[in-house]
Parts: C-alpha cells; structure tokens; sequence
C-alpha cells in the first residue's frame, strides 16, 4: 500500500480551501474544553471534513482516526490518522508554523504522511518514494542533518511547561547540554527536522495524531523517532525524534534521567 | 520627514536578494561571541551592507546605526537603524519568523519602519500614511485588537529564560493571568500584535535596532509601546508592547511587580 504523491497534494490543496481562509481572520475561535484553553477553530472541523470525505471517496475501506471527528472502521489494516490544524496555538496567534497533518498506517505502522503550510506554500510528505519538500525554493528531497553530538545540536520543544516533575529537570538537563533551544512550533519543528535545519524536537504527552503524519517524513529522511523508552512513535506519549541514531541515544540518555 | 512606500518596499527587496537565497542553506553561520551564541550569517552582513547603500544613495546627510556595521554620521536628526536579520537563531533553524527591520528616528523619534519576512513574502510598515501590510491576503491597513483584560489576552515573548532574578517572577505572573502564552518568535511577534492576532509582546534587554523599526508600526496600528517604566522605546531596554493602553497598564503592573 503506498499513496501517490498527487493524492498527497490534493489532500493538502483541499485542506488549504478551508484553513487558509480562515487564518488571521478573527472570530471564528471557541474553547474545545472549558476551563481550559484548548481552542478549536472552524477551520479545524471544516479541514478534516474534507480531508475524511477524500479518504472515503478514494479508499472506502480503510479507517480513519480524526482529532475532531472521531474514529471510523478501525478494524481495517490501513488506517489514516488526520490533524487538520496541528498548532492551533499558533493558528490562532497569525503565526505560520501550525500545519496541516495527514499520515497513513498500515497494520499499526505509518508509512507515509504529509505535513502541509499553506500559508508559507510548504508540503512535508513521505511516501514509498522516499521524503519530499515542496514549496519556495523548489522541489527536494528531505535529508537530516549528520549531527551526532549534543553540544552541536539545535533542539526545539512546543513549550518546556510541558515536561512535569522529574521529566522537566531531565528536559533542563538536555536543554543546558545543546548548543541552542527554541521553542513554539509544534509540528513545524519536526518538519525543520527532517528537513537538515535542525537536529532535536522533542514533547511529550503526544497523541497519535499529532505525531503520525511525521513519523515517515522524518525515518524516511534519515532521522529516528520514538517515545523516551524506545518503541515506536504511532501510539504518541512522550516523543523524541532526533538527525541521527547517536544523538537520538544521547538525547534519550538525558530524557530518561 | 517622511519616506515613501516606494523606498520602503526597495530597502525590502535589496534586502531579500541577499537573505532569501541563503536562508536555509547550511554552513554560513559563524559565531559572533566567542563562548556565547549569538550566530551571525553572511546573509546579515551582506544585507546590511545592501540597505546601507540604498540610504546613503537616497539620504547622503542621513546618519546610520547598523547592528553589523557600526554607526555612521549620528549627529544627523535623521538617523536609520538597521538590524538586517531580527531573530538569527530562527534564521539559522529555517523558521521563518525572522525579519529584515529598518527604521528611522528623527530626532530621536521613530517615524518610519519596516520589517520584512521575505520567505513568506510579508510587509510590515508604517510612514506618515499609517502602518500598513503587504503580502499573502493582499494589502490592509493595520489595527491592533482592542483588548483591555489581562485574561482575554495573547501574550509573547521570545524566551521566559531572557528574564532573570524578580524580573522572572513578575513574568512568570503576568504569564499565569493571559489566556495564552507563546514563545519563540522575536520580531514576527510584534508584526502579529500590530496586525491585530496577539495583544501583548514582551523581551527584555533589547538594542535599539531589535525595536526602533517596530515602534511605528505598532503605535500607528493603535497600539503602545514603551520601557518597563514607561519611557520611549528607542533607546530599548525591557520593552512591553500592547494592543490597547488599557492593557498596556494592567501588564506593566504585572512586569514590574
């Protein structure tokens, strides 16, 4: 099972019709949990519509998990797992690094994913042919960086507020190690991964959505991820993606405390 | 003394010619301070270089203060203060939140200013006809939000670690009583608080080139900004920028605690 790259960019070019729009105008935001500030925006809900009603169209067998509208036949051995907006934060704040994530499991595994900015024009995608940029600039294929050291290595983590308790003094211990941190980018930091400007993201409490679509992006441009003990990505937690095997050990080294 | 659109949109585009080629491609970075990191790329100086020469072609009796290239003719009552890449560290990470800042003070007074963003084609400015947006979306005028309430607010700072001693402690509680908090964005963040998407921007220990571009571009939008203690910005310092003086005055309690 493969997915071909003009599916991949149709994926995107719907998901773009209802996001970008949408972007800086105000408004449209509501609180997904109350008391908390999990903003959800129309264009989440309206990007996954039209993401799912590709998925269906093309491939009504498989399954769907969706972050706004649920889980659809499961049981299937392909499975596509969507974020419409990853990075509502920075959505919501006029700041275009949020993305739009769609990635494809089979039999548990993700083997091909796209991350796409449409206001910036970017595509992240992987598929059977390997891992790809499109967007200004021109066409390239993602490579990470060689980096194999902590101490040369860029990290980048959505927010260090949240690694609690003990996780935090080992992110503390990890940050003081690296030669520069950054912070506030979501899924548009493991695409800076994957493609060879930076050499750490690392946050935990993940979900699969938010993760999946980049797992394949990043292994197939030569970076490794997983959770802090190891195994593999799909199922979220708490994620480490690294440029090379070295560094993803040395950085797992200080996550794991 | 006021500038035209026309020179503004010039300095944007000489300046482009040199940062846009060599963003995202590795190897230009050097370090400034030995032991520190405060990475300096080609594309800084070149585009330094390339503004500087538009101005002394079009103002010969202007003086000039450059983070790159020093000072020239400062006894002028019309200064130009360049910082030809705003955000170096998320040049250097390939985010594209960096920015080309050019401004100009008359008598000390920022009248004029631009930042530019050239990978997603952003104008950000202000001269005598008000303060303006160029790029994706088409051109508009620019409006802060009209916030006045600390809990309603969207607040950013380019890392909490910038704060130290009592300084953290107040920032740490102007960050508990805002709705959102985001990190990691340097001169991008107060183009998103002039265009109306966030409502406070906070970094202490700024230069006069980190800030005097942006001045106008903010206060022409309808919002304020000033020193912790309420001084004029263009010196830098410990800068609070805010979408409303209403809330200008609730975070400044906040920050000076």
């Amino acid at each position: 099972m493969d997915i071909s790259t003009d599916f991949i960019r149709q994926l995107a070019h719907v998901a773009a019709a209802e996001t970008l729009p949408r972007f800086r105008s105000q408004g449209t935001v509501d609180n997904k949990l109350a008391g908390g500030f999990d903003p959800v925006t129309e264009a989440d809900q309206e990007a996954e519509r039209v993401i799912r009603a590709l998925i269906n169209a093309r491939f009504p067998d498989h399954g769907i998990l969706g972050e706004e509208h649920g889980s659809e036949n499961l049981s299937s051995r392909y499975v596509w797992i969507i974020d419409p907006i990853d990075g509502t934060r920075a959505f919501i704040s006029g700041v275009p690094v949020w993305g739009t994530l769609v990635g494809l499991t089979v039999d548990g595994d993700a083997v091909a994913g796209l991350m796409s900015q449409p206001f910036t024009g970017e595509l992240y995608y992987a598929n059977a042919s390997g891992s790809h940029y499109e967007g200004p600039g021109g066409p390239r294929k993602l490579a990470t960086r060689k980096t194999t050291q902590l101490s040369e290595a860029i990290l980048f983590t959505t927010t260090p507020s949240l690694f609690q308790g003990d996780m935090r003094s080992n992110y503390d211990d990890l940050e003081r190690q690296v030669r520069l941190a950054r912070y506030g980018t979501d899924c548009y930091a493991f695409a800076m991964l994957a493609a060879g400007n930076i050499d750490i993201v690392t946050d935990p409490g993940l979900k699969p959505y938010d993760i999946v679509a980049l797992i394949p992006i990043i292994e197939k441009a030569g970076g490794v991820i997983t959770t802090f003990d190891g195994r593999p990505a799909e199922q979220g937690g708490d994620i480490l993606a690294a440029a090379t095997p070295e560094l993803h050990a040395a950085a797992m080294t200080s996550l794991r405390g």
